[in-house]
């Protein structure tokens, strides 16, 4: 679904609304830097506490992947996760001590399985939408409004957010 | 120009062409978090270096003003910065050594000064152009097309990605 011709355009893609499309443009791009960002990282690696306030680049890949699972369900099934679904995504998307104790050992290939899967759940998803759909607003944060745009918005921008994060630990370890 | 009642919502705005208003809404949103994240801070926590590696949030805060001045110029002007240009950015734009031996002992307001003078020329810019403009493609990097679109995504996705590192390193400080 990256198209790499196309990585620095944001513009319509085949079988979306025309916002809808540029949307999954920006989207893309941001994953594409996320997994460039991650490439032959080891299990160590993955693991690996810059000190102990930080998250491990696993855990960050696995917020990734769980922060777009809750707003398929918060946008498209209009309820929040329930208790089976917490069980499975609580630590990645509340990250800390819960993300640090119970989000490790597994390798590059797990991650991005996990992330490749939700994501084509997103493409499947976003073809039975439109343009009027990503303009509808329901009440969101501090009592203000927010369209189904700015919650998929906040989905890639939070990704970028930690893959600044992601960079500046690899870094530290010289990978 | 940031209007709070709008700050979740992806859409119009007065004055500009919808997916120019689009792209304002986003670039809108990742300021007043970037503003958030640098609230109260002083010009010994500007300044803080976490380690040899590390840029401080000053330099930063100057980057972001940096990129987006650079991208004036590069989609408005189709020419890359001259000498005097450079002298005042080039250090805002390549960070690392350069940005940590020549940014440092200013105050929150000098770099919100600057954020914002380059905001407003931006905000000036993007009213002489429209949707069409925002379309245009021409060879970028990796000999690959990107649009104008696209060019202004990353302006807002570079600070996302920074502003990520910023939470990390004020986190660090415990301020």
């Amino acid at each position: 679904m990256i198209n790499m011709d196309n990585i620095y355009l944001i513009k319509d893609i085949p079988g979306y609304t025309p916002q809808v499309g540029r949307l999954l443009s920006m989207m893309n791009y941001a994953r594409y830097t996320t997994l460039a960002a991650v490439k032959d990282l080891t299990v160590d690696q993955l693991d690996f506490l810059m000190d102990a306030q930080s998250n491990s680049i696993g855990a960050l890949l696995a917020h990734f992947a769980a922060v777009e699972y809750a707003y398929q369900i918060e946008t498209f099934e209009k309820r929040d996760l329930n208790e089976e679904e917490m069980a499975i995504w609580g630590p990645a998307l509340d990250l800390g001590d819960s993300g640090r104790e119970k989000i490790k050992g597994n390798d590059l290939a797990f991650y991005l399985h996990q992330l490749e899967e939700v994501r084509n759940r997103t493409y499947e998803l976003f073809k039975s939408v439109n343009d009027d759909w990503l303009h509808m607003e329901e009440e969101f944060w501090h009592g203000k409004q927010a369209n189904h745009y700015f919650m998929w918005f906040h989905v890639f921008e939070d990704e970028i957010n930690h893959r600044g994060q992601i960079r500046l630990i690899r870094k530290r370890m010289g990978v």
